[in-house]
């Protein structure tokens, strides 16, 4: 379990930050939020960074999400409210990954790599030109 | 399936209002808001009144949520927000009922009864005369 | 708050039982089976006898679920499995009420009724006679 | 994105296997199941492989999941359940990871690794040599 980059425990790091509610059905037994209940959060952050940037093209063509890296780093509690910083990290032939951070009351509490690949109906597809170019427009700094 | 009184199709009828966000993971294969995520918005509505009303005395007492009545009365969407409007109906001798209307770019979609009864070690207790008071006080107009 | 018909209280008095499992992330901080996992459980049981007794019709036709009632009797666990008893109730013009009852260690937990209506590209839509005759066939006996 | 070993591809390489449910509330737009319920069906079968191997000390110590590597290797359906296949990778001083595959209709369709902590109230704590021997006993062939 590597450590996250420094760059990565401050929200202003990233290109673009959404808030998402917590919700009661989040917690556990503990009263902390669940690891499933995180990825739920980050999930959303991630939906809505997508579609607040444009880059969320999925009727026109089809996005698959192919791996979900979570850290956790600390404790999640509700009813707070979490911050979800997100930008644009690496950006290969087909595919690309989203980094996030959780914060919670400015504590880092999750990040999130999530690699996605484009699609079409013959199969994994070559990024278009245009679309890579507007990856490249919410690049992180560190990315 | 009995339609619901017209005063709760308003949102100002209601003595509070939170804004609860929607979620990707809360649609269902059409694409709307399934019936469990409606329920799971609803919870966060009402869980957030009892929180900002002063309602959730959880901690020295036990409640316990012994029925819920949703009614779906139009289609919900993800990425806008639901504004979940609740208030106090009946007031019985051990129990009440939290009155709630979910709704979507300003159109109900869902109402919710929750009959709520409180407990104690020794199994349901009567609400205490200064509790009562504190429920009266956000007693829907028309409850 | 009724309590609910003596006979709802035995899983045999039902026409289709469907063991549903419970997951970790159903519970609360109290340990037990929140509101919302109880909904979704009741759900899956739900949707599962339709499939089971070829009531799903859902591609041809479309179903729209109108009402839900849960009575919260007792408190649910992880990981015991759910046993989920349904049957049909009353059955009108354009609606049926499908009758649930949830056990955990043969005690019954909840119980749910769900109305659903059946629309078509029209609005909602008359029961076709075939169709009916079909859920006559998995009323419960004091439906 | 690196591709599973070839070994975590067959269930039979893994010392456990749980059969978990698909919920219908697991289910996204497209119809398949959505990233999030599928971290929901790994964490039960993970959740209950502690469980059925004694390997769950939860009530004497304290355990944190730090890290969840999701890949996604195909589609997933409802109502056919999955198999969450389980055992025990790395073990390090203070960690160990548990690597699950989840296949359904015996096609593997997402693998996970979780990295899990020992922690006691003074912070995080070695494992004791009892527990390592326990985890030793579950370890997968080619960890």
């Amino acid at each position: 379990m590597a450590r996250p980059e420094a760059w990565r425990l401050s929200a202003e790091a990233y290109p673009h930050r959404e808030i998402i509610q917590t919700r009661f059905q989040d917690l556990d037994v503990l009263g902390h939020i669940n690891n499933v209940g995180m990825a739920a959060i980050l999930e959303s952050g991630r939906v809505k960074f997508n579609q607040a940037t444009g880059l969320d093209a999925w009727r026109d063509r089809r996005w698959l999400v192919a791996q979900v890296i979570i850290n956790y780093l600390g404790e999640g509690h509700f009813p707070a409210d979490v911050v979800v910083a997100s930008g644009i990290g690496q950006i290969g032939t087909r595919s690309w990954t989203i980094l996030s951070t959780a914060f919670q009351h400015d504590v880092p509490i999750a990040t999130c790599d999530t690699v996605v690949v484009m699609s079409s109906e013959g199969g994994l597809t070559a990024l278009p030109d245009e679309y890579r170019a507007a990856l490249e427009g919410w690049r992180v700094p560190a990315g």
